[in-house]
């Protein structure tokens, strides 16, 4: 079991990118509110079309904001292209997480065009990051399974970590996009990957759509992850399970890793508190069990 | 990790008590999808006063039609009292889960005694349950943390294990009523009161309250157990958390074990169908996510 976890705070953009557009300042209210929870990194939002994904078409100014205004906290945006690598860039940010699809299905239904056509891209984002002095992730998505697909081969996942590293990729994270991995997939899957990837960080990105989150969390943990992904509130869903839950909680994974030993840096009744702002901005309930039990109040 | 784990369905006893009461023939065609998921046992309903807990008033005709009509299950009762156990009895049930909670107040304010009488009762009603066939299960509530005494002291919970194991009980049940407890916690009291109960089954009880069911549930049978009662579609709550969890969702412990290769018997499909109708018999959303991504249509 690692003695510490980085958590990032990913509510902003994977919670908010399905919600109706909350306007910029309530979305700076948020960042405010989850940069006091002392969270050490947090993905603002994704450089992609803004007629594809309208609720983050202020992305320039909400990185431009969040630069500005606070300090010691590590800031990234999500990116599919290289427009989104330029536009991040221009906006001052330097670490990118992009996303390659292990699903050539959902790769197409997601940026218009194949894993390996994604995969073949990161070289030239790595060295255009790497340049400006940033790092560039490499998410994995659909690492487990596909909504088109079904089960993701292992292998098809181990191929393109292998080739994104090569190409210059500093970091992995495999993401369970739908949230349908369970502890022993999990943890099988984050060992092959580190055994591909010697050295490199290998984080993870969960859904809790089958209340799988905290158990997967758990799992990864315990197998010496110490990269996590989580939203505040369980901000997020899916527009094609109404009431189906976001990310992993925040305020579930630091009760969790509270209650194991494991020290985050996050203060739990900060994250509750961004949880109610986060319910606030969005105007409706969240699915966290831990924010309805506790009311979110600050 | 266990090959098998024995869940208990307590959803028509935990579930409902809090709820408004639910019409008996709604509750039996609750019942019998609950039967069809292929669960061993079914905690039926509580002995207690109806007073006290209006919507388990119909705990002899719940019996009685159980009985009657399905076999191939194991079904028992939750008591707190003497006159739980003759009511049982009398109803044709032969197992009752007995509770002591390990919380003089909330023993108290729950069964308007305090933890010693409540433990003292047991060699009485474990002979009077023996006499008839049937087997005692002790079930220890507040075994983690109680709402007005804050942590419960391990020790408390081992001298009651002690005590009511020597007084006759067959088997023990901590239960995390308020669903405070984390992975660690959960693990390291198992195992203290295995060793204090040598030869006897530990089982456990959990609520989702905090988003923690999932991940309890795998500490709990990573760790060796193999009792675990759920509620399908996570029915239950608290009065004073509007919106709080219930019980660990049966569908999601099945998703859960599935998963990760230890066989319950039961069918996931037919347990989503059973958390559909329990969310018809109450009429309003439950709260398991599994159940909201999957819409539990049979």
């Amino acid at each position: 079991m690692p003695e510490r976890v980085s958590v990032r705070e990913v509510g902003l953009r994977d919670g908010l990118q399905i919600e109706a557009p909350v306007p910029t300042e309530a979305k700076l209210r948020l960042l405010e509110a989850v940069v006091a929870t002392g969270v050490p990194r947090v993905e603002l939002t994704s450089f992609v079309s803004a007629r594809a994904v309208p609720a983050l078409a202020d992305a320039e100014r909400v990185a431009a904001a969040a630069l500005e205004r606070f300090d010691d906290v590590l800031f990234s945006a999500l990116v599919a292209s290289r427009t989104g690598v330029d536009r991040a860039l221009a906006a001052g940010l330097t670490d990118v997480e992009y996303v390659v699809s292990a699903s050539d299905t959902h790769s197409r239904a997601n940026v218009g065009r194949g894993t390996e056509e994604s995969v073949a891209l990161t070289a030239e984002l790595a060295e255009t990051v790497h340049a400006a002095g940033g790092r560039l992730e490499a998410v994995i998505a659909i690492a487990w399974d596909c909504p088109f697909e079904g089960p993701t081969p292992p292998e098809r996942v181990l191929g393109i970590a292998e080739a994104v590293v090569a190409a210059g990729a500093d970091a992995l994270c495999l993401a369970d996009t739908i949230g349908t991995t369970t502890p022993l997939r999990l943890v099988e899957l984050v060992r092959a990957t580190r055994e591909h990837a010697p050295g490199l960080d290998v984080g993870i990105h969960l859904h809790d759509t089958r209340g799988m989150g905290a158990a997967n969390a758990l799992a990864a943990v315990t197998a010496g992850v110490t990269s996590l992904d989580a939203s505040v509130g369980g901000l997020g869903g899916c527009p094609f399970a109404p009431g189906a839950s976001g990310n992993v909680a925040t305020e579930e994974l630091v009760y969790l890793l509270d209650g194991i030993g494991v020290a985050t840096g996050l203060d739990l009744r900060a994250v509750l508190h961004a949880a109610g702002v986060a319910r606030d901005a969005v105007g409706h309930e969240l699915t966290s069990s831990l924010l309805k039990a506790d009311g979110g109040a600050a």
